[in-house]
């Protein structure tokens, strides 16, 4: 969080194209796409903090299951070896590995977060895209082919969610229809947690040093992000701001854009006598100012928007957010 | 919650024997083998609270994925929706699924848990073990053998589980190594979620039904108690009390059980001459006194032990926490 | 299969009861039970021998991705390597990890198999079924109960089959989406593979000093096999020999079962005034020799049924698998 | 696999970067990245053909569990019921659901296979790569933007696959640790099953609907393949037939990389000067001869290559490979 904090910021004001279907949509600033993981990871440490209270229950004193012949004072042990709260009943407290199961559940959702943040950064790192390159201490040679330059460490972290989600059901199925109380069954959760808590660990270390040093490819950012045809709801918008209602809005824009693409031009090179026969109801000059890329990105006002007035916003509420964990 | 207390409470005092590895560890009452399950599903019920908190983030407002031209007031619309807060990011909104997950994660628990309920329904329901008997509307009778009784409910809430777990560990799946922000795939999160909710209802419907009419047999589970090898850790314990340190009195004991086997013998029918060759520092009297089963269970006075004095404290903490919900 | 089918022959004939919805059903030979898990091995020896075959692809000669600028004589390569063929596509031989995905599915299958058997071992050797005894050098005392044998190998054979149920899964998550050729992710296959062939070479050693060494109750099967209400399909079936639709069979021995257990009486312990009341149908002659047990076992005469004659054709198609493999 | 075949042989011979890493390697023929795809499938085939001789022993004749008492010919049943055998044992005939592990591994490959087909058709879809369009019979608009043309199939394609495998691995779940001989538990396969063989057959036909309606984009594919780049490996190649040995072959075209990047100049922009400072054992006209592009494809002469003598005899052999299924 700490260091897509600090990139985000860097690169505030980085247009570049925003996507849905891996088809290019709307622009937005690279400072929102970063930021967007701040608060998945935000989540994660939430469910973090809910496993080490589920943690903080004390089993001892229950026992082999029953609880112990001594009248021991478990809240005071508890008190002493910094416990929150004492396991309420002996046989539960033998047989719980709840615990375990949500830092397993937390962890297969943190995993899979850094999954999508490495398949972008190998996306990215692609000759196709080129939207950045990673710093050479974390990328690697080909021992075959002298000219490529390989994005392992985040093909690694694209690799390990599935693993950890594994584990998550691993663990899962040793507790399935397992009888009360202790079975040496429930050895098996250190298998599973142990090889957890390791890859988590690396794939945090790798994904922090691969967000430190990338470097992003501003030019070819801001180039894919002013592809004209990523305004078009924005035209559509415009045509509603005239009362035409959106639905055919949508229609008159998605014609403009089938004429454009059938003969290889662009939304702004339309003259304004064609543009009054395909789409009478469109200023001509209102369509220039939209065009013009600053504008569809800071358009989006709305909280949580990608305009800067927001994202500033969001920056602030991102850092107080890392503060108070 | 409400039918395990209510039939905790029923069979409070009910002695039964309380299992490790399957093998018969240490007599507990039969109110404090059911209240177990109770905090399982407290668990349970705390996870789903936590689930609805990240449902209540408005996604609203975050558009195609950019936010919106207009200056929506989301906090309001969240307010009037029943919303809790409005997702900050508007990529992260639209990419978000992380709120289904997390349900998935509390119904895999959940679901696993019931699935040990259902295993030890079918094992207390099989003649060799003979503890209970499921009611004629939760059992069924084979089409080729005409004496069978079958736990079909039982074994039912056992097998679903892994479909449950299997849900968590596919829409994970799914996510893995998706890049920002909508894609198609996510889709796939209404048929893991809705068979799972449906799934899960039903299962619950099924444990409430079965455990309201399930029959508890008394006397084959006192007498499954009041089998003496598992007083063994008492007798220890009263060497300990002796001042023996427990390894030592654990030995002692270990030595007595063996001898008794071996012999086909109860460790009551030792003559005080036989005890003092075989465990001198066993006070004779102090084990007749052990051995009387009562002694066994009521001398379980650690807070969450099976004394009755502490489970009916446990019994009341139960009531409270089913209240609280 | 080579020790289940040597303690099969030594167990061919003692009876036990068979369950379903684990309720005694009818009775079988322990010899029979025990081969039921030898044809279960068979099968997962067959899939095994189908990803040695799949391994014997030659990808050498694939070069990076594109084939290699040398032409190669690939056939002699895969020859004098002990490969039974070669990758017809080089693309393909890079990008592939299914001969690495069948062996997870076979030792999945595998392992889940082996969690029945130490289910039933676990099962069996609690106090209430008392089917059999694991030996010392394969059950592990408490270090609390001094009274305890703890059937850990067992319980531990039961708890690996999730684990490599997770590796399967794992792989396939890793191979989810990934575009050709080779991606570093392809790395972690190791990872799946390595353990899951650790864990299964364990589990089936342990399974293998489990059942050479385990001691089997004849007297207690035999007890529990001589239940007369598991007879109660052989009384249908001989009102069937007499005419009687099954069905209506199936509801007169129902009928004479709910009286008898009502009453706490036994099937053979009616008058024959009594039977002709309830079952008039019923031959009292004929019912008290399908209740002597013998009968019971031998009249599963069918191809691959419990009687004598047909287990010992069993043992000998057992020992051809074992030899053919 | 059909469809395949026919698109690889009309495009056999269109260059096209084949990838390693997600970064251009190697050029080969599109055709040969079909061909591909049609490996994975045969093998598939291969898994669903021993799938379908594992559904071919006949369980009838196993009666409850323990064989019936009619002398049944379970051989003339099998073989009027299209069986090729009969099951051997019945208790393991009523317990085995292996036939559908079996299917379900085998579909879990197969769906596994169709999401990496998936996930390339919309990573070749993206303005990015530019390498093929869907039809749009195969792709649908966006309710919001205009301009988008979303590869909808495609991304359902790599979704469905977490969705099978997590089948597999429920089933598996469920037959976890469960006793001989029948249970209801085995209810739940046909919900694995059914589910399974629904949505690999939707997936299959929307496979084959894609691929026989995509256009793909001969300039833009012969443009990222005659990036000199991925011709390195084949400059290294020209040194060890030198003389020169690999790896140091292989250090000098990393420098000639290196600096051509550094410099933004290309491989064979170099003067014959500066060659000969920076490569003395390079020969420039043979240089000069290795970066026409059709001596990459071509040179790469071994079986299962990519130069198009190979690559005719690939796709004959892939014929017969679909006609044999």
């Amino acid at each position: 969080m700490e260091v897509l904090i600090a990139r985000a910021e860097e690169h505030l004001d980085w247009a570049m194209p925003g996507y849905t279907h891996l088809q290019r949509a709307q622009p937005v600033y690279l400072g929102h796409h970063l930021l967007a993981y701040v608060w998945m990871f935000a989540r994660d440490r939430g469910r973090f903090e809910a496993v080490r209270r589920a943690c903080g229950e004390l089993p001892l004193g229950a026992g082999a299951l029953a609880g112990v012949n001594f009248a021991t004072d478990r809240d005071r042990v508890a008190a002493e070896l910094g416990f929150e709260s004492v396991a309420q009943n002996s046989i539960d407290a033998v047989s719980n590995r709840d615990f375990a199961l949500d830092y397993l559940a937390a962890a297969a959702t943190a995993a899979t977060h850094l999954s999508r943040l490495g398949a972008e950064l190998v996306l990215w790192s692609s000759e196709e895209f080129g939207f950045c390159e990673l710093s050479d201490a974390w990328s690697s040679g080909s021992s075959i082919m002298p000219q490529k330059k390989n994005p392992d460490a985040a093909e690694l972290l694209r690799a390990k969610a599935p693993r950890i989600v594994a584990h998550h059901a691993a663990l899962h199925g040793v507790m399935h229809g397992l009888p009360l109380t202790y079975n040496k069954d429930l050895q098996e959760d250190k298998e599973h947690l142990f090889d957890t808590a390791d890859t988590l660990t690396l794939s945090l270390a790798a994904a922090r040093g691969m967000l430190e040093s990338v470097t992003f490819a501003r030019e070819r950012l801001a180039q894919a992000a002013s592809d004209e045809l990523i305004a078009a709801v924005d035209i559509a918008d415009l045509l509603v701001r005239g009362g035409v209602p959106f639905r055919e809005a949508h229609a008159i824009v998605a014609d403009l854009v089938r004429v454009a693409l059938a003969d290889g031009r662009s939304l702004s090179g339309f003259s304004d006598a064609e543009l009054a026969a395909l789409a009478p109801t469109l200023d001509p000059e209102a369509l220039v100012a939209v065009l013009h890329e600053g504008s569809w990105l800071e358009s989006k006002v709305s909280a949580g928007g990608t305009a800067l007035v927001r994202l500033r916003e969001q920056l602030a509420a991102a850092r107080t957010a890392l503060a108070a964990g």
